[in-house]
């Protein structure tokens, strides 16, 4: 048996262990093909088995309408900041961008280099440091945006919409690479979500898209065939060879998802650990220290939290790796811990980490 | 014991199996962390050793001059074909295009795209279905070409540069996915050498470049900040999330490479391999009928030919496949039969094919 510890990285992150496992054993000899499945044709039927499967387990979970296409896309969320508005932002289109992180800001900000002044930020939290996300009274979308841009989790700030801006009849675009399906949620307002595959769904070298087919409509066929949503979605992701073992391990993830209940359980999961931390950090508020000053928008994905100085910080780190829990080290930036659980941590995994904190506590 | 098959696939494609073993054996637990090499951040220590050792692996084994970086992009050749011309053909600069199969085709129409007129076609064999390539004196660089570019080895038609055009001082791009490291060859006349690695490096969803620094500095800085070559030479490939699995398979096999002797090695093997697969398709060219018509530009890694009818055609990929060899069915648009023996192709395994040759000739 593997020993195997706690992960708590931000991403690339913990995936399912029976994920792993079934990846495991057929590593050299995929469904008794002879092969491992990263040494398939992308265009064989077995490699094509997986990819669908993939696919149709994605709609299935989130319960995707018809008019929606799923795409298996490359470069991360970063290229998705640009493909966005090459692809939507032609033909004197504009677009609204709300800036409640990092990540939203790159967005904002490659939407500029694209489009320059088409892109608009209309609402915007970087004064207060991100430490809270917009009221819906500070969001007012222009009438004549193409799209509304959010991003949903903010990995680094650990702050997460858990009601999406109204936007009436203007679609939102979504950067979900920090918690997609972490929850059932309604598709139907949205126009575009990606997600990176490393935090929520797989390895890393995979984006995780969903398109509407009137977005679909709207973007650019004079662009670079690889940066044309069209293409993508015409070919079922097949127009190249596609990260074809991450896509594998992905649908292996969603199996998995699938057979302990879907997003409903995986909800009530993440619910539970989110009571549990924020229950011992609201304990202790002198001691952890959260970084998000508005507790409806706190995450429950990466949770922020400072400790009363940088050596108890550091002291925290080290102990709870001596207990077998890495990846809590804050971001450079911000310092102190920061916790992310995805939907592979467990609520165990989570109970243990509370019982370390009270722990430390009593001992500081 | 798994049980393998012999793969002729034209890619993704055959690895080298210890290569894979060893990623089996540590994929729930990589070097005691107690957690697989996909859930890894790729900021930590961890991971950045292998990102490391893998690009001096690179570096080592072809011997690359210090004035080159060696670079981790995803989006396949494909979008190498249009980031190439988005970073290089700005500033008025053009650049001269050799076209000798569908990929080469591609790269040209992609820089057309990109950049119109200043993409040139200066020699194409497309007029005889690229059963060849263009001779020497058919080649004319412009003076004023920024680059020229190649694809060195045509996986659909067959044909491979083995040596590669006079071009004096002008760089040349070379698409190099379907041969890069088939044996050592000299960098210093490319400015820019990119390879998918689904062929012969590792598995899909990522690309190795190699870009020499008076080329880097000619790259666009306008452009989104994912498809700049500039950024990601800076950032070591860690401008955003890497895809670190496909990286670290890159690496198991780049180890094996130098563990069985490097690319002179490699080289002889892939000559032994070539002499015996041609080796019988020229004692019964009536019956095993290859595509290239010019003998010198076979290519050592792609090799096609039809027999003498489609029935023939089926009936040999489907009796080697009992006889556990996969991945012979020829490219839809040429029929007929491909064997793709890139490195990790055994010469015992091209010599067991030979041998199924011949006892096929026999029984017809």
């Amino acid at each position: 048996m593997a020993k195997r510890v706690i992960n708590f990285y931000a991403g690339p992150a913990a995936l399912p262990l029976p994920a792993l496992e079934r990846a495991q054993a057929e590593l050299l000899d995929f469904e008794n093909t002879g092969m491992s499945v990263m040494e398939i044709s992308h265009r064989a039927k077995e490699y094509d088995a997986v990819h669908n499967e993939a696919i149709a387990l994605i709609k299935e979970l989130l319960n995707v309408p018809d008019n929606y296409k799923v795409l298996f896309l490359q470069g991360g969320g970063n290229l998705q900041f640009a493909m966005l508005p090459m692809n939507i932002l032609h033909s004197g289109r504009k677009a609204d961008y709300i800036v409640t992180g990092s990540w939203a800001k790159k967005a904002f900000k490659e939407a500029q280099i694209v489009a320059g002044d088409a892109a608009r930020c209309i609402a915007s939290t970087e004064g207060e440091k991100f430490t809270r996300l917009p009221k819906p009274a500070e969001i007012k979308v222009n009438t004549d945006a193409a799209y509304v841009h959010i991003c949903t989790n903010n990995t680094i700030y650990g702050t997460q919409w858990k009601e999406f801006p109204k936007t009436g009849n203007i679609p939102i675009a979504a950067d979900m690479s920090s918690d997609f399906m972490w929850r059932p949620f309604d598709v139907k307002p949205f126009g575009f979500i990606y997600a990176g595959a490393q935090k929520n769904l797989g390895p890393s070298g995979l984006v995780v898209a969903i398109i509407r087919d009137d977005f679909l409509e709207m973007c650019s066929d004079k662009l670079p065939t690889m940066l044309q949503y069209k293409i993508h979605a015409e070919k079922n992701s097949l127009y190249n060879t596609p990260p074809c073992f991450s896509i594998y391990i992905l649908r292996n993830v969603l199996m998995y998802n699938k057979q302990i209940g879907g997003l409903d359980a995986i909800y009530k999961n993440n619910l539970k650990k989110g009571e549990l931390l924020y229950g011992m950090i609201d304990k202790y508020p002198d001691f952890y220290r959260g970084y998000v000053k508005v507790k409806e928008d706190r995450s429950f994905m990466n949770v922020d939290f400072n400790l009363p100085s940088e050596e108890l910080d550091a002291k925290f780190v080290s102990e709870a790796k001596k207990a077998g829990m890495v990846g809590l080290k804050g971001y450079r930036t911000l310092g102190g811990i920061r916790v992310s659980m995805y939907n592979a941590v467990t609520v165990a995994q989570i109970e243990t980490l509370c019982g370390f904190m009270e722990e430390f506590v009593k001992k500081a």
